[in-house]
Protein backbone atom coordinates (compact mmCIF):
# COMPACT_ATOMS: atom_id res chain seq x y z
CA UNK A 1 0.00 0.00 0.00
CA UNK A 2 2.97 2.22 0.55
CA UNK A 3 3.97 2.59 -2.99
CA UNK A 4 1.40 3.98 -4.59
CA UNK A 5 1.31 7.00 -1.97
CA UNK A 6 5.12 7.27 -2.52
CA UNK A 7 4.39 7.94 -6.32
CA UNK A 8 1.04 10.20 -5.92
CA UNK A 9 3.82 12.01 -3.88
CA UNK A 10 6.73 12.12 -6.33
CA UNK A 11 4.27 13.06 -9.09
CA UNK A 12 2.62 15.69 -7.03
CA UNK A 13 6.63 17.32 -6.00
CA UNK A 14 7.43 16.97 -9.86
CA UNK A 15 4.60 18.80 -11.34
CA UNK A 16 4.74 21.77 -8.67
CA UNK A 17 8.03 22.08 -9.99
CA UNK A 18 6.98 21.71 -13.48
CA UNK A 19 3.77 23.97 -13.10
CA UNK A 20 6.03 26.58 -11.84
CA UNK A 21 8.27 25.76 -15.40
CA UNK A 22 5.34 26.21 -17.53
CA UNK A 23 4.13 29.54 -15.94
CA UNK A 24 7.77 31.11 -16.21
CA UNK A 25 7.79 30.22 -20.10
CA UNK A 26 3.83 31.59 -20.19
CA UNK A 27 4.85 35.50 -20.39
CA UNK A 28 6.93 33.79 -24.14
CA UNK A 29 3.88 31.96 -25.80
CA UNK A 30 0.91 33.20 -24.43
CA UNK A 31 -0.72 36.42 -26.78
CA UNK A 32 -1.89 35.79 -30.28
CA UNK A 33 -2.23 38.78 -32.82
CA UNK A 34 -5.63 37.52 -34.20
CA UNK A 35 -7.04 36.86 -30.80
CA UNK A 36 -7.54 40.00 -28.68
CA UNK A 37 -9.61 40.09 -25.56
CA UNK A 38 -11.22 43.24 -26.87
CA UNK A 39 -11.57 45.08 -29.98
CA UNK A 40 -13.33 48.40 -31.38
CA UNK A 41 -12.91 50.83 -34.07
CA UNK A 42 -13.31 54.37 -33.34
CA UNK A 43 -12.83 57.50 -35.69
CA UNK A 44 -10.16 60.46 -34.59
CA UNK A 45 -10.86 63.75 -35.99
CA UNK A 46 -8.52 66.45 -35.46
CA UNK A 47 -9.01 70.09 -37.08
CA UNK A 48 -6.29 72.37 -36.43
CA UNK A 49 -6.62 75.84 -35.09
CA UNK A 50 -6.30 78.62 -37.73
CA UNK A 51 -6.56 81.84 -35.73
CA UNK A 52 -10.00 82.50 -35.40
CA UNK A 53 -11.97 79.38 -35.38
CA UNK A 54 -12.03 78.76 -31.97
CA UNK A 55 -15.02 77.42 -31.80
CA UNK A 56 -14.59 74.59 -34.16
CA UNK A 57 -10.83 73.79 -33.84
CA UNK A 58 -9.90 71.12 -31.39
CA UNK A 59 -6.13 71.29 -31.81
CA UNK A 60 -3.57 73.80 -31.84
CA UNK A 61 0.54 74.11 -32.82
CA UNK A 62 2.24 74.85 -29.99
CA UNK A 63 5.61 74.85 -32.10
CA UNK A 64 6.19 76.27 -35.65
CA UNK A 65 8.03 73.96 -38.22
CA UNK A 66 11.96 74.17 -37.96
CA UNK A 67 13.63 74.94 -41.66
CA UNK A 68 14.75 71.21 -41.72
CA UNK A 69 13.19 70.32 -44.94
CA UNK A 70 9.79 71.57 -46.24
CA UNK A 71 7.79 68.65 -44.45
CA UNK A 72 6.35 70.40 -41.18
CA UNK A 73 9.60 68.85 -39.18
CA UNK A 74 9.39 69.82 -35.43
CA UNK A 75 5.87 71.23 -35.72
CA UNK A 76 4.24 69.88 -32.35
CA UNK A 77 0.71 70.11 -31.97
CA UNK A 78 -1.33 69.53 -28.99
CA UNK A 79 -4.73 68.06 -29.23
CA UNK A 80 -8.43 67.38 -27.28
CA UNK A 81 -10.29 65.48 -30.41
CA UNK A 82 -13.59 63.67 -30.70
CA UNK A 83 -13.65 60.06 -31.06
CA UNK A 84 -16.44 58.86 -32.86
CA UNK A 85 -18.26 55.58 -33.77
CA UNK A 86 -18.44 56.55 -37.60
CA UNK A 87 -17.20 58.61 -39.63
CA UNK A 88 -19.16 60.85 -38.82
CA UNK A 89 -17.08 64.56 -37.62
CA UNK A 90 -21.01 65.53 -35.81
CA UNK A 91 -21.86 62.22 -34.38
CA UNK A 92 -21.91 62.21 -30.70
CA UNK A 93 -18.12 61.44 -29.29
CA UNK A 94 -17.54 58.31 -27.77
CA UNK A 95 -14.45 59.26 -26.36
CA UNK A 96 -11.71 62.13 -26.34
CA UNK A 97 -8.47 61.58 -27.42
CA UNK A 98 -5.97 63.84 -25.61
CA UNK A 99 -2.19 64.72 -26.22
CA UNK A 100 -0.10 65.51 -28.74
CA UNK A 101 1.76 64.38 -32.16
CA UNK A 102 4.88 66.07 -34.14
CA UNK A 103 5.87 65.99 -37.36
CA UNK A 104 9.32 64.18 -37.44
CA UNK A 105 10.53 63.66 -41.15
CA UNK A 106 12.43 65.88 -43.49
CA UNK A 107 12.09 64.28 -46.56
CA UNK A 108 7.68 63.53 -46.27
CA UNK A 109 4.81 63.92 -43.78
CA UNK A 110 5.80 61.63 -40.98
CA UNK A 111 4.27 61.92 -37.33
CA UNK A 112 5.21 60.52 -33.61
CA UNK A 113 1.84 60.89 -31.42
CA UNK A 114 1.41 60.09 -27.53
CA UNK A 115 -2.37 60.48 -26.06
CA UNK A 116 -4.59 59.14 -24.23
CA UNK A 117 -8.60 58.62 -24.77
CA UNK A 118 -10.52 59.15 -22.26
CA UNK A 119 -13.95 57.40 -21.87
CA UNK A 120 -16.76 58.59 -19.68
CA UNK A 121 -20.10 57.59 -21.19
CA UNK A 122 -22.56 54.20 -20.19
CA UNK A 123 -20.21 51.96 -22.21
CA UNK A 124 -16.89 52.75 -20.69
CA UNK A 125 -15.43 54.94 -17.68
CA UNK A 126 -11.59 55.17 -17.89
CA UNK A 127 -8.56 55.93 -20.03
CA UNK A 128 -6.00 53.79 -22.41
CA UNK A 129 -2.76 55.24 -23.00
CA UNK A 130 -1.10 55.44 -26.65
CA UNK A 131 2.04 56.21 -28.06
CA UNK A 132 4.09 55.57 -31.12
CA UNK A 133 5.19 56.29 -34.54
CA UNK A 134 2.69 57.51 -37.60
CA UNK A 135 4.59 56.27 -40.63
CA UNK A 136 1.93 58.44 -42.49
CA UNK A 137 3.35 57.15 -45.98
CA UNK A 138 2.34 53.30 -45.06
CA UNK A 139 -0.91 52.73 -45.47
CA UNK A 140 -1.91 51.29 -41.48
CA UNK A 141 0.81 51.76 -38.87
CA UNK A 142 0.72 49.85 -35.47
CA UNK A 143 1.34 52.21 -32.24
CA UNK A 144 1.40 50.41 -28.66
CA UNK A 145 -1.04 51.00 -25.71
CA UNK A 146 0.82 50.75 -22.91
CA UNK A 147 -1.68 50.97 -20.05
CA UNK A 148 -4.88 51.51 -18.93
CA UNK A 149 -7.16 53.17 -16.15
CA UNK A 150 -10.45 52.26 -14.74
CA UNK A 151 -12.42 49.96 -17.08
CA UNK A 152 -9.18 49.42 -19.03
CA UNK A 153 -7.34 48.57 -15.86
CA UNK A 154 -3.75 47.63 -16.21
CA UNK A 155 -4.69 46.69 -20.22
CA UNK A 156 -2.20 46.67 -22.99
CA UNK A 157 -2.52 46.34 -26.84
CA UNK A 158 -2.02 47.59 -30.45
CA UNK A 159 -3.82 50.54 -32.26
CA UNK A 160 -3.74 50.27 -36.15
CA UNK A 161 -4.14 54.03 -37.86
CA UNK A 162 -5.27 53.82 -41.20
CA UNK A 163 -5.82 57.85 -42.67
CA UNK A 164 -9.74 57.90 -43.41
CA UNK A 165 -9.07 61.34 -45.07
CA UNK A 166 -7.32 64.34 -44.95
CA UNK A 167 -8.14 68.17 -45.93
CA UNK A 168 -5.23 70.11 -46.67
CA UNK A 169 -3.68 71.25 -43.56
CA UNK A 170 -7.03 71.68 -41.78
CA UNK A 171 -8.78 68.32 -41.01
CA UNK A 172 -8.25 64.95 -41.26
CA UNK A 173 -9.49 61.82 -39.87
CA UNK A 174 -7.95 58.62 -38.73
CA UNK A 175 -9.33 55.21 -38.73
CA UNK A 176 -8.30 53.41 -34.96
CA UNK A 177 -8.64 49.83 -34.98
CA UNK A 178 -8.05 48.96 -31.03
CA UNK A 179 -7.12 45.88 -30.38
CA UNK A 180 -6.37 45.08 -26.61
CA UNK A 181 -4.37 42.04 -25.46
CA UNK A 182 -4.12 42.26 -21.72
CA UNK A 183 -7.55 42.12 -20.17
CA UNK A 184 -8.23 41.80 -16.33
CA UNK B 1 0.64 -3.05 -7.97
CA UNK B 2 0.88 -1.80 -12.24
CA UNK B 3 -2.67 -0.17 -12.07
CA UNK B 4 -1.74 2.88 -9.81
CA UNK B 5 1.56 3.66 -11.99
CA UNK B 6 -0.70 4.49 -14.98
CA UNK B 7 -2.92 6.45 -12.89
CA UNK B 8 -0.43 8.43 -11.61
CA UNK B 9 0.93 8.63 -15.15
CA UNK B 10 -2.57 9.93 -16.36
CA UNK B 11 -2.71 12.31 -13.62
CA UNK B 12 0.35 13.69 -14.76
CA UNK B 13 -0.33 14.34 -18.16
CA UNK B 14 -3.73 16.03 -17.49
CA UNK B 15 -2.26 18.24 -15.05
CA UNK B 16 0.65 19.30 -17.37
CA UNK B 17 -2.18 19.77 -20.11
CA UNK B 18 -4.54 21.75 -17.37
CA UNK B 19 -1.50 23.72 -15.84
CA UNK B 20 -0.53 24.75 -19.56
CA UNK B 21 -3.76 25.91 -19.85
CA UNK B 22 -4.24 27.97 -16.51
CA UNK B 23 -1.01 29.96 -17.17
CA UNK B 24 -2.17 30.92 -20.37
CA UNK B 25 -5.71 32.37 -18.99
CA UNK B 26 -3.51 33.90 -16.16
CA UNK B 27 -3.21 36.88 -18.16
CA UNK B 28 -6.77 37.52 -17.73
CA UNK B 29 -7.57 37.28 -14.37
CA UNK B 30 -4.85 37.87 -12.03
CA UNK B 31 -4.42 41.47 -11.41
CA UNK B 32 -6.56 43.06 -8.70
CA UNK B 33 -7.27 46.52 -8.42
CA UNK B 34 -7.46 46.40 -4.94
CA UNK B 35 -4.31 44.71 -4.37
CA UNK B 36 -1.19 46.41 -5.75
CA UNK B 37 2.12 44.59 -4.70
CA UNK B 38 3.26 47.75 -3.54
CA UNK B 39 1.98 51.12 -2.89
CA UNK B 40 3.27 54.44 -1.87
CA UNK B 41 2.25 58.28 -1.14
CA UNK B 42 4.43 60.65 -2.65
CA UNK B 43 3.81 64.34 -3.03
CA UNK B 44 5.07 66.22 -6.55
CA UNK B 45 5.83 70.12 -5.91
CA UNK B 46 6.02 72.40 -8.82
CA UNK B 47 7.12 75.70 -9.13
CA UNK B 48 7.29 77.42 -12.22
CA UNK B 49 9.72 79.79 -13.40
CA UNK B 50 8.95 83.09 -13.59
CA UNK B 51 12.22 84.60 -14.83
CA UNK B 52 13.94 86.18 -12.18
CA UNK B 53 13.80 83.13 -9.80
CA UNK B 54 15.96 80.77 -10.83
CA UNK B 55 16.88 79.17 -7.33
CA UNK B 56 13.59 78.12 -6.46
CA UNK B 57 11.90 77.65 -10.08
CA UNK B 58 11.79 73.67 -10.46
CA UNK B 59 9.78 74.14 -14.21
CA UNK B 60 9.23 76.42 -16.99
CA UNK B 61 7.41 77.05 -20.04
CA UNK B 62 8.98 75.53 -23.03
CA UNK B 63 6.03 76.89 -25.16
CA UNK B 64 3.62 79.75 -24.60
CA UNK B 65 -0.28 78.95 -24.77
CA UNK B 66 -2.16 79.23 -27.86
CA UNK B 67 -4.70 81.61 -28.63
CA UNK B 68 -7.29 78.94 -28.86
CA UNK B 69 -9.08 79.78 -25.62
CA UNK B 70 -8.18 81.55 -22.68
CA UNK B 71 -6.69 78.02 -20.39
CA UNK B 72 -3.23 77.90 -21.95
CA UNK B 73 -4.02 75.23 -24.60
CA UNK B 74 -0.78 74.21 -25.89
CA UNK B 75 1.32 75.35 -23.04
CA UNK B 76 3.75 73.00 -22.31
CA UNK B 77 6.16 72.78 -19.08
CA UNK B 78 9.66 71.05 -18.47
CA UNK B 79 10.05 70.22 -15.09
CA UNK B 80 12.41 68.28 -12.62
CA UNK B 81 10.28 68.77 -9.61
CA UNK B 82 11.17 66.78 -6.29
CA UNK B 83 8.89 63.99 -4.47
CA UNK B 84 8.67 64.07 -1.02
CA UNK B 85 6.96 61.72 1.58
CA UNK B 86 4.84 64.40 3.35
CA UNK B 87 3.47 67.73 1.99
CA UNK B 88 6.33 70.23 3.03
CA UNK B 89 8.35 71.84 -0.06
CA UNK B 90 11.21 71.79 2.08
CA UNK B 91 11.12 68.12 3.21
CA UNK B 92 14.46 65.96 2.04
CA UNK B 93 13.08 64.89 -1.27
CA UNK B 94 13.03 61.10 -1.61
CA UNK B 95 12.92 61.47 -5.92
CA UNK B 96 12.82 63.70 -8.38
CA UNK B 97 10.10 63.67 -11.26
CA UNK B 98 11.64 64.52 -14.39
CA UNK B 99 9.49 65.07 -17.39
CA UNK B 100 6.64 67.38 -19.09
CA UNK B 101 2.69 68.11 -19.02
CA UNK B 102 0.88 70.54 -21.56
CA UNK B 103 -2.64 71.88 -21.03
CA UNK B 104 -5.11 70.62 -23.07
CA UNK B 105 -8.57 71.62 -23.28
CA UNK B 106 -10.23 75.14 -24.47
CA UNK B 107 -12.96 75.59 -22.12
CA UNK B 108 -11.27 74.81 -18.83
CA UNK B 109 -7.46 73.84 -17.33
CA UNK B 110 -6.75 70.20 -18.30
CA UNK B 111 -3.37 68.78 -18.45
CA UNK B 112 -1.28 65.67 -20.01
CA UNK B 113 2.02 64.52 -18.20
CA UNK B 114 4.69 61.83 -19.03
CA UNK B 115 8.01 61.87 -16.61
CA UNK B 116 10.15 59.94 -15.06
CA UNK B 117 10.10 59.32 -11.00
CA UNK B 118 13.91 58.93 -10.18
CA UNK B 119 14.70 57.14 -7.21
CA UNK B 120 18.19 57.27 -5.77
CA UNK B 121 18.18 56.96 -1.91
CA UNK B 122 19.00 53.97 0.66
CA UNK B 123 15.03 53.44 0.12
CA UNK B 124 14.81 52.77 -3.79
CA UNK B 125 17.08 53.14 -6.83
CA UNK B 126 15.84 53.16 -9.88
CA UNK B 127 12.88 54.67 -11.99
CA UNK B 128 8.71 54.92 -12.69
CA UNK B 129 7.90 55.92 -15.92
CA UNK B 130 4.55 57.06 -16.10
CA UNK B 131 1.97 58.94 -18.87
CA UNK B 132 -1.75 60.04 -18.84
CA UNK B 133 -3.95 62.17 -18.79
CA UNK B 134 -4.32 64.68 -15.71
CA UNK B 135 -8.11 65.96 -15.87
CA UNK B 136 -7.87 68.70 -13.24
CA UNK B 137 -11.40 69.16 -12.69
CA UNK B 138 -12.18 65.33 -11.67
CA UNK B 139 -11.19 64.86 -7.74
CA UNK B 140 -8.75 62.08 -8.26
CA UNK B 141 -7.28 60.95 -12.02
CA UNK B 142 -5.59 57.56 -12.90
CA UNK B 143 -2.19 57.51 -14.78
CA UNK B 144 -0.13 54.63 -15.79
CA UNK B 145 3.26 53.82 -14.64
CA UNK B 146 4.29 52.37 -17.97
CA UNK B 147 7.54 50.55 -16.97
CA UNK B 148 10.50 50.55 -14.24
CA UNK B 149 13.90 50.00 -13.73
CA UNK B 150 16.76 49.35 -11.38
CA UNK B 151 14.50 48.36 -7.97
CA UNK B 152 11.19 48.68 -9.82
CA UNK B 153 12.62 46.04 -12.75
CA UNK B 154 9.67 45.76 -15.35
CA UNK B 155 6.94 47.18 -13.15
CA UNK B 156 3.50 48.38 -14.47
CA UNK B 157 0.65 49.87 -12.28
CA UNK B 158 -1.36 53.08 -11.65
CA UNK B 159 -0.69 56.54 -9.98
CA UNK B 160 -3.67 58.14 -8.89
CA UNK B 161 -3.62 62.20 -8.53
CA UNK B 162 -5.29 64.35 -6.14
CA UNK B 163 -4.63 68.35 -6.58
CA UNK B 164 -3.29 69.26 -2.89
CA UNK B 165 -2.44 72.72 -2.91
CA UNK B 166 -3.08 75.18 -6.48
CA UNK B 167 -1.15 78.89 -5.51
CA UNK B 168 -2.65 80.78 -8.71
CA UNK B 169 -0.46 79.78 -11.79
CA UNK B 170 3.67 79.91 -9.39
CA UNK B 171 2.87 76.89 -7.24
CA UNK B 172 1.13 73.52 -7.21
CA UNK B 173 1.39 70.26 -5.04
CA UNK B 174 0.11 66.80 -6.30
CA UNK B 175 -1.01 63.66 -3.70
CA UNK B 176 0.46 60.93 -5.86
CA UNK B 177 -1.22 57.34 -4.43
CA UNK B 178 1.41 55.00 -6.49
CA UNK B 179 0.44 51.53 -6.73
CA UNK B 180 2.23 48.76 -8.45
CA UNK B 181 0.41 46.13 -9.73
CA UNK B 182 3.51 44.20 -11.29
CA UNK B 183 6.27 43.15 -9.65
CA UNK B 184 9.76 41.42 -10.03
CA UNK C 1 -7.10 -1.01 -5.44
CA UNK C 2 -9.65 1.66 -4.81
CA UNK C 3 -7.30 4.01 -2.22
CA UNK C 4 -4.49 4.62 -4.55
CA UNK C 5 -7.13 5.98 -7.10
CA UNK C 6 -8.87 8.21 -4.68
CA UNK C 7 -5.29 9.49 -3.63
CA UNK C 8 -4.51 9.85 -7.34
CA UNK C 9 -7.64 12.09 -7.33
CA UNK C 10 -6.63 13.99 -4.11
CA UNK C 11 -3.54 15.02 -6.07
CA UNK C 12 -5.26 16.20 -8.82
CA UNK C 13 -7.04 18.30 -7.53
CA UNK C 14 -4.35 19.79 -4.85
CA UNK C 15 -2.41 19.88 -7.90
CA UNK C 16 -5.04 22.14 -9.99
CA UNK C 17 -5.15 24.23 -7.04
CA UNK C 18 -1.52 25.27 -6.27
CA UNK C 19 -0.90 25.02 -10.43
CA UNK C 20 -3.43 27.91 -10.31
CA UNK C 21 -2.17 29.75 -7.50
CA UNK C 22 1.41 29.49 -8.69
CA UNK C 23 0.16 31.36 -12.40
CA UNK C 24 -1.57 33.76 -10.00
CA UNK C 25 2.22 34.44 -8.00
CA UNK C 26 3.79 34.33 -11.99
CA UNK C 27 3.36 37.55 -12.23
CA UNK C 28 5.16 38.76 -9.24
CA UNK C 29 8.36 36.13 -9.93
CA UNK C 30 9.19 35.23 -13.40
CA UNK C 31 11.48 38.00 -14.72
CA UNK C 32 15.39 37.64 -14.17
CA UNK C 33 17.25 40.82 -15.50
CA UNK C 34 20.21 39.16 -16.40
CA UNK C 35 17.71 36.55 -18.87
CA UNK C 36 16.37 38.98 -21.87
CA UNK C 37 14.67 36.59 -23.95
CA UNK C 38 16.10 39.42 -26.83
CA UNK C 39 18.83 41.15 -26.85
CA UNK C 40 20.90 43.36 -29.02
CA UNK C 41 23.15 46.53 -29.07
CA UNK C 42 22.62 49.44 -31.22
CA UNK C 43 24.26 53.03 -32.03
CA UNK C 44 22.14 56.03 -32.23
CA UNK C 45 23.50 58.84 -34.15
CA UNK C 46 21.59 62.50 -33.43
CA UNK C 47 23.12 65.62 -35.64
CA UNK C 48 21.43 68.61 -34.40
CA UNK C 49 19.99 71.21 -37.14
CA UNK C 50 22.55 73.91 -37.52
CA UNK C 51 20.17 76.13 -39.73
CA UNK C 52 22.11 75.43 -43.55
CA UNK C 53 22.66 71.46 -43.07
CA UNK C 54 19.69 70.35 -43.92
CA UNK C 55 21.13 67.65 -45.87
CA UNK C 56 23.23 66.21 -43.17
CA UNK C 57 21.01 67.38 -40.35
CA UNK C 58 19.01 64.32 -38.23
CA UNK C 59 17.10 66.65 -35.48
CA UNK C 60 16.15 70.02 -34.66
CA UNK C 61 15.32 71.96 -31.98
CA UNK C 62 11.72 72.60 -31.87
CA UNK C 63 12.16 74.98 -28.76
CA UNK C 64 14.58 77.23 -27.32
CA UNK C 65 16.09 76.71 -24.11
CA UNK C 66 14.66 78.89 -21.12
CA UNK C 67 16.31 80.78 -19.02
CA UNK C 68 16.28 78.41 -15.96
CA UNK C 69 20.08 77.89 -15.81
CA UNK C 70 22.56 77.28 -18.84
CA UNK C 71 21.89 74.09 -19.51
CA UNK C 72 19.04 74.24 -22.44
CA UNK C 73 16.40 73.08 -20.25
CA UNK C 74 13.17 73.57 -21.75
CA UNK C 75 15.11 72.97 -25.17
CA UNK C 76 13.06 70.23 -26.86
CA UNK C 77 14.65 68.75 -29.62
CA UNK C 78 12.81 66.31 -32.50
CA UNK C 79 14.91 63.76 -34.18
CA UNK C 80 14.53 61.06 -36.62
CA UNK C 81 17.97 59.43 -36.50
CA UNK C 82 19.70 56.30 -37.93
CA UNK C 83 20.70 53.24 -35.38
CA UNK C 84 23.53 51.48 -36.83
CA UNK C 85 24.92 48.00 -35.56
CA UNK C 86 28.57 49.62 -35.17
CA UNK C 87 29.39 52.87 -34.25
CA UNK C 88 29.89 54.34 -37.65
CA UNK C 89 27.75 57.01 -38.55
CA UNK C 90 27.95 56.16 -42.19
CA UNK C 91 27.02 52.45 -41.67
CA UNK C 92 23.92 51.18 -43.48
CA UNK C 93 21.13 52.26 -40.58
CA UNK C 94 19.06 48.89 -39.57
CA UNK C 95 16.59 51.00 -37.67
CA UNK C 96 15.48 54.66 -37.75
CA UNK C 97 14.65 56.02 -34.20
CA UNK C 98 11.74 58.62 -34.06
CA UNK C 99 10.45 60.96 -31.33
CA UNK C 100 12.46 63.48 -29.06
CA UNK C 101 14.30 64.46 -25.92
CA UNK C 102 14.21 67.69 -24.21
CA UNK C 103 16.60 68.71 -21.57
CA UNK C 104 15.15 69.59 -18.16
CA UNK C 105 17.86 70.23 -15.46
CA UNK C 106 18.66 73.37 -14.55
CA UNK C 107 22.44 72.85 -12.69
CA UNK C 108 23.77 70.11 -15.42
CA UNK C 109 22.69 68.71 -18.86
CA UNK C 110 19.85 66.04 -18.17
CA UNK C 111 17.51 64.68 -20.78
CA UNK C 112 14.37 62.95 -21.09
CA UNK C 113 13.44 60.96 -24.36
CA UNK C 114 9.97 58.97 -25.89
CA UNK C 115 10.56 57.29 -29.07
CA UNK C 116 10.17 54.57 -31.66
CA UNK C 117 12.73 52.36 -32.68
CA UNK C 118 11.34 51.59 -36.74
CA UNK C 119 12.73 48.28 -38.23
CA UNK C 120 12.08 47.88 -41.91
CA UNK C 121 14.89 45.30 -42.86
CA UNK C 122 15.12 41.67 -43.99
CA UNK C 123 16.17 41.00 -40.33
CA UNK C 124 13.31 42.80 -38.34
CA UNK C 125 9.39 44.40 -39.65
CA UNK C 126 7.79 46.42 -36.34
CA UNK C 127 9.07 49.01 -33.94
CA UNK C 128 9.63 49.49 -30.20
CA UNK C 129 8.11 52.25 -28.30
CA UNK C 130 9.95 53.85 -25.30
CA UNK C 131 10.54 56.41 -22.80
CA UNK C 132 12.48 57.49 -19.78
CA UNK C 133 14.99 59.52 -17.70
CA UNK C 134 18.15 60.40 -19.52
CA UNK C 135 20.60 61.01 -16.56
CA UNK C 136 23.15 62.30 -18.72
CA UNK C 137 25.87 62.35 -15.62
CA UNK C 138 25.39 58.57 -15.02
CA UNK C 139 27.55 56.43 -16.35
CA UNK C 140 24.75 54.05 -17.91
CA UNK C 141 21.12 54.56 -17.72
CA UNK C 142 17.87 52.97 -18.11
CA UNK C 143 14.82 53.42 -20.26
CA UNK C 144 11.55 51.38 -20.08
CA UNK C 145 10.98 49.81 -23.77
CA UNK C 146 6.98 50.17 -23.20
CA UNK C 147 5.91 47.84 -26.20
CA UNK C 148 5.96 46.95 -29.68
CA UNK C 149 4.71 45.93 -32.47
CA UNK C 150 5.48 43.81 -36.11
CA UNK C 151 8.27 41.14 -35.09
CA UNK C 152 8.10 42.99 -31.94
CA UNK C 153 4.34 42.36 -31.14
CA UNK C 154 3.55 43.43 -27.47
CA UNK C 155 7.24 43.25 -26.37
CA UNK C 156 8.10 44.81 -22.73
CA UNK C 157 12.05 45.54 -21.80
CA UNK C 158 14.64 47.60 -21.16
CA UNK C 159 16.91 49.56 -22.75
CA UNK C 160 20.55 50.63 -21.61
CA UNK C 161 22.40 54.13 -22.66
CA UNK C 162 26.07 54.80 -22.27
CA UNK C 163 27.31 58.18 -23.97
CA UNK C 164 29.54 56.75 -26.85
CA UNK C 165 30.83 60.11 -27.62
CA UNK C 166 29.67 64.10 -27.42
CA UNK C 167 31.14 66.44 -30.15
CA UNK C 168 29.42 69.56 -28.81
CA UNK C 169 26.50 70.22 -29.63
CA UNK C 170 26.46 69.46 -32.78
CA UNK C 171 26.58 65.72 -32.84
CA UNK C 172 26.61 62.66 -30.61
CA UNK C 173 26.35 59.31 -30.50
CA UNK C 174 24.38 56.51 -28.04
CA UNK C 175 24.98 52.78 -27.39
CA UNK C 176 22.11 51.60 -26.59
CA UNK C 177 22.06 47.90 -25.19
CA UNK C 178 18.59 46.66 -25.91
CA UNK C 179 17.12 43.94 -23.52
CA UNK C 180 13.58 42.14 -24.46
CA UNK C 181 12.31 40.58 -21.59
CA UNK C 182 8.70 39.99 -22.71
CA UNK C 183 8.50 38.21 -26.05
CA UNK C 184 5.60 36.66 -27.32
Amino acid sequence: MRSPVVKSCCVLFLILFLSRHYSVSATKKTLNPKKPCKRFILYYHDILFGGNDVANATSAAATNATKLGNTAFGKLVVFDDPMTKDQHLLSHPVARAQGFYFYDMKTTYNAWFAYTLVFNSSDYKGTLNIMGADMMSEKTRDLSIVGGTGDFFMTRGIVTFQTDTQEGTKYFRLKMDIKLYECY
